[in-house]
């Protein structure tokens, strides 16, 4: 458009996009809260279907409510046969690939994909959410050269993911650090993915259009796609003795130290803490707090080194540092980390799609036109 | 966020998101140009192969920059079998749908998926717009009940697309008018489903998810998923003497009028225009003029009254309405319209991935928060 007003924000940064009762999100104080609920006082012990009935209804479920829920995830979570096949015809190039065709194909399975009632939405989010984790579980344990184990409905969604991927039934402490992990990630206000999500939903497409969308999005290294590295640089220095010369080469040789900064976090991302307190109560359990101890001293040094080589640029330990860690305690590949974080942010991804469509308006911005004008084609 | 200084952009409607070279859209003026080309100009001639290049260069290509594009594409145009034989096994449940599927698997069996390179990424923009055309033709082929037919290496992207659909060779006037229909799809600055893909791309994911993304998007109602009522409209009134009567009880019904108005043209949008001229001279050749004869008659008494209805609003007939006009005479029935965009906008889907990544801002905007607060979690 010939629009002379306005610069161009590049990637919308501090741009309105949206109003939203989700997710509230304070960067300068480190506040996540989802429709009110402080993160750190879900973590204390909401489940993660709590936190999806949450964010789907906006207030948290009395015990009926949230039992039905836990049912009618449970009720959806066999993968039916031909979601099997394709998985096993297609190439495992790439969890998020496999998720984003799969949740693609559910698609075409469901005959209500193109119904748009309340009704029919819940119905799809629930099959959604119970699918992906079913989807990205069976990958997972494919990929280990073992066979696909059937849910248990008696577990709920953490403990069924870690045994649907894992063969055992988890032991409490693990369930409950899976739990704050899913409860921790399943919403994150309008972050690249979610928004893709809603960009899509408010052309009144099909929710698992949305949702394939998304995926995509999180795919991409920028976002969800790189989790690996953070614990790829605490295996590397190995040892606390090594973490200030490994660390001081990194920053000095211009190398980005994965696992700290974030845009809208100027202070510690409240994740973190939360996480970082559910892997040492893992790790504690399990006895070895080797890495767990490693990893916290190799933080300290990282936010104390950045200081000095950035002064004021506040870089801080973001989610994906204690994510990893929480993850691979809990006994998950690295290629795995992203396709898990998908299956919590579905359920965001779900609000913001329904939460876009009651109060709809198709997204649809400028640009600044850079480019020649006024040439002539000729043959 | 905390944000107080700014309203939420409703839709982002007049927000700036990028800065583009790709596409000059103003909407007052009724002008359309891709790198500098006015449609109007690239309709007297250019192909889709041209409009391609130019979208992915910048620039025009020469004779024998055009006939690489032209091998290139036709190399890349047969299905490999394990595509047709998940188009034959998944649910034909929309056109869409088996689209953002295929082509999602596509990624799986690409090596280059995740290779950023330029000359990767180029690669994948010739295969995915190859592929994807065959899969939609196939795609109708099969809805028909007939059975696939291999592309003609000999014939170029418009040309070929009719043959695999129908199974003859397209005369050159057919042939000329479905090159000019996408041409004049290939690209729209920043409409909702090439958002969808730069916001994706902004991510640094790799192309097939962005574009699975976009087909994910433009599925909507509200975008390229509505096509066929406009052409429905023009079968209900049948008879230009009808016209009139019909027209005036929709409007004061409330029913929309499908295919007159849009977002960013307050004038007839100028494919319009071009498209109906196309149309004209198609169906001059065909020798039967009845229904363009009629659509050109709703279309004038439709412009009458909305402005007698609506004055100010200025509501213009936009693309949708002669754009299925023509498909319609091209032999397409209504459920491929929104597949067929879908093949032509995956060039422009692609140029602006491409363009967002090479000066890269991953895009995030902020929410307004209206949600409740202070809540607390307690068992």
């Amino acid at each position: 458009m010939a629009v002379e007003e306005a610069k161009p924000k590049a990637g919308l940064e501090d741009v309105v996009a949206a109003t939203s009762s989700i997710c509230y999100l304070d960067g300068t104080r480190g506040v996540l809260a989802y429709y009110g609920y402080d993160i750190h006082d879900l973590a204390k012990g909401a489940t993660f279907e709590e936190t999806c009935y949450l964010l789907w209804h906006g207030r948290l479920p009395n015990r009926a409510e949230l039992g039905d829920l836990q049912s009618q995830l449970a009720a959806a979570r066999p993968l039916a046969e031909p979601i099997l096949r394709l998985m096993k015809q297609l190439p495992a190039s790439d969890g998020m690939d496999t998720l984003r065709t799969l949740t693609s194909a559910l698609g075409q399975y469901d005959p209500e994909v193109n119904d748009s009632s309340p009704q029919a939405q819940y119905r799809k989010a629930v099959r959604l959410t119970a699918q992906m984790g079913s989807i990205v579980a069976t990958y997972g344990r494919l990929q280990a050269g073992a066979g696909p184990i059937q849910p248990d409905p008696a577990l709920g969604h953490a403990a069924n993911f870690l045994y649907m991927l894992k063969g055992d039934r988890p032991n409490a402490l693990a369930t409950r650090a899976f739990d704050i992990a899913l409860t921790l990630h399943a919403d994150h206000e309008l972050n690249a993915s979610t928004f893709a999500a809603r960009v899509a939903a408010a052309t009144l497409t099909d929710l698992y259009s949305a949702i394939v969308g998304a995926i995509g999005a999180l795919k991409g290294p920028l976002h969800g796609g790189a989790p690996g590295p953070a614990l790829d640089m605490v295996f590397e220095i190995g040892d606390a003795s090594r973490a200030e010369a490994i660390l001081r080469r990194k920053i000095e040789s211009g190398e980005k130290l994965m696992g700290f900064g974030h845009r809208v976090y100027k202070v510690r991302d409240p994740r973190a803490e939360v996480l970082a307190a559910a892997a040492e109560r893992m790790f504690t359990r399990g006895g070895d707090m080797s890495l767990y101890t490693l990893a916290r001293s190799v933080e300290a040094t990282a936010i104390r080194l950045l200081e000095e080589y950035k002064p004021g640029r506040r870089l801080q330990t973001n989610v994906e540092f204690y994510t990893a860690l929480l993850l691979h305690g809990l006994g998950l590949d690295v290629p795995l980390f992203t396709p898990t974080f998908a299956i919590s942010r579905v359920s965001g991804w779900i609000a913001h799609a329904l939460e876009q469509r009651r109060a709809n308006r198709i997204i649809r911005p400028q640009s600044e036109y850079t480019g020649p004008r006024n040439r002539t084609w000729s043959r």
